[in-house]
């Protein structure tokens, strides 16, 4: 058994897989869960990968955060939008001082980690995956996997020992991981992904394929990108303009994929807007760069999110 | 019978309404008709307006136009969409130096009525009203009813006589007409509610009357119709910022309506796309304004009705 022990908030297609990873790997690795709890009890963690599929027995399930041992690591892989629960399910397993690891999606993810555990103790990680969950207990890992780690605190140019022993950990895990002195240019690198295509793919109900397919749409996410490009560089976050164009290449390249905002959207769950969308602009306007078609996106989708909403509440009432 | 010969190239909500004014005020009106001509042709029209009801009975219905007279003023009040069809349309009723009235939506839509008869000989007319066609024959006239009638060429400032006796045609039946010295502006006007509610009810799949009660839509479509607003003024059109919110206030009084290309989306029939989005976006760029999120709307409705096409073409192909 090696010695970091890990929490997993979250047994989504992200908590999912990098966990059972761990687990794998021989870490000891604790998973709160919620709808998959008894189905992972008694019958493990079934994954698929590119290079292979595995299951996961004996795994260490919790339904409370009150049973969760301290942790070294935990991981927080909730969606941003369950993140006023962390106040319930943090402070167990980081009570031994233990450092939270946060792998959303969005900007300015960690700010309510930071607010319980405190900024120093926060890292956040950026995902660039393709994964689903298909089923309890059951992930599809398609395609990608690198995740970038960086402090939630980093004032200096360079990153902390905790941060490299993490990345160490996960490497060892077989994880494509890497440190980075500036988390918020991986996470805006990441938006230059997930703002057009989460957001194009629920309001033009499209596939990410569908969308590079269509010049009209490519166009279109090709604009945002470049409102996204140059709202990170006015925000202090140095990226290449080239991203913009790698972003849309690897997109064609990409095995045929549904966005999580679609995936949440069809299902009818709730979508992460603020993270992906409103917290960007929010710090674009601080900065003084304007994203109107980023803003009109937005808009887009919180007209559709309130919609649905709406129309569920009625269906409930009948 | 009064002397002006009408002529009127579709027999939708609009030609349909207007023509059925004319010629129960005793002009002699001829209809070009397709898919309601025999029903019109055997039952006549049937009229609902808010001042109330008539028909119009032994009705001059032609489905082709080598059948119609020359004609003093031939209306087009076909869709933009089948404006290719004028150059077979138009030269018969106009076969005497009669004069061509476009009541059309969009911007730029005479040009091909100009094409075809000269410049000098077409007028415009923006017409703000609600009306639908409900049935074979049926025109319900819901709201409003305004036109503005301006010339095509309009160097001056001043209107050309031959308008102002078609306005006062149009005034005899009892039509809310009046004509102005600037055409383009008018079009601007009606653009300015035209684009956000055209477009965003097909994107967001909402009725106008849910596009106005939510926020998110209600500042979405105003921040559309400022961009709007200051590309008419960078072409030379100038109109009043006050517009934006008098647009938006009888928006909010309008009866519950869905708007043209909602209808047309909804029914799978080609959407005025280019007319009311694409023109005005090069009209505007033409004049250094940029329009970024008006072009937004033009990218996605693209998206979608090519869909649609895709989706159309492959259900007949099963």
């Amino acid at each position: 058994m090696r010695t970091t022990r890990f929490g997993v908030i979250g047994g989504g297609a992200v908590g999912g897989l990098y966990g059972c990873l761990l687990a794998k790997a021989g870490f000891d690795v604790h998973f709160l869960l919620r709808s998959d709890a008894e189905h992972v009890r008694r019958h493990g963690w079934k994954v698929e990968t590119p290079s292979g599929d595995f299951e996961i027995r004996d795994v260490n399930v919790h339904v409370s955060a009150d049973t969760m041992p301290p942790c070294d690591v935990t991981i927080v892989a909730l969606k941003t939008t369950q993140n006023c629960m962390l106040q319930d399910l943090l402070p167990g397993p980081t009570s031994q001082g233990g450092r939270v690891l946060v792998l959303q999606n969005g900007l300015d993810v960690e700010n309510d980690a930071a607010e319980i555990v405190g900024a120093e103790r926060v890292m956040g990680g950026c995902c660039f995956l393709c994964s689903n969950k298909v089923g309890p207990g059951h992930i599809r890992h398609l395609d990608h996997g690198r995740i970038l780690l960086g402090d939630y605190c980093h004032a200096q140019e360079k990153v902390s020992g905790q941060l490299a022993a993490v990345c160490d950990d996960l490497v060892q895990a077989g994880i494509d991981a890497k440190f980075v002195a500036d988390l918020n240019a991986a996470r805006w690198k990441k938006l230059i992904w997930n703002i057009p295509f989460n957001g194009l793919s629920v309001v033009l109900n499209a596939s990410t394929q569908q969308l590079m397919e269509s010049q009209d749409s490519y166009e279109l996410a090709r604009s945002l990108m470049i409102e996204v490009y140059q709202a990170a560089n006015a925000c202090g976050s140095t990226i290449s303009e080239q991203v913009i164009q790698t972003t849309l290449d690897v997109t064609r390249d990409m095995v045929p994929y549904d966005s999580s905002m679609r995936l949440d959207y069809l299902n009818q769950r709730p979508m992460e807007i603020e993270a992906i969308l409103g917290s960007p602009i929010r710090r674009a306007q601080a900065c003084g760069s304007d994203m109107p078609r980023v803003e009109m996106l937005y808009r887009e989708l919180l007209f559709l999110d309130r919609k649905a909403k709406r129309s569920q509440a009625a269906s409930k009432d009948d």
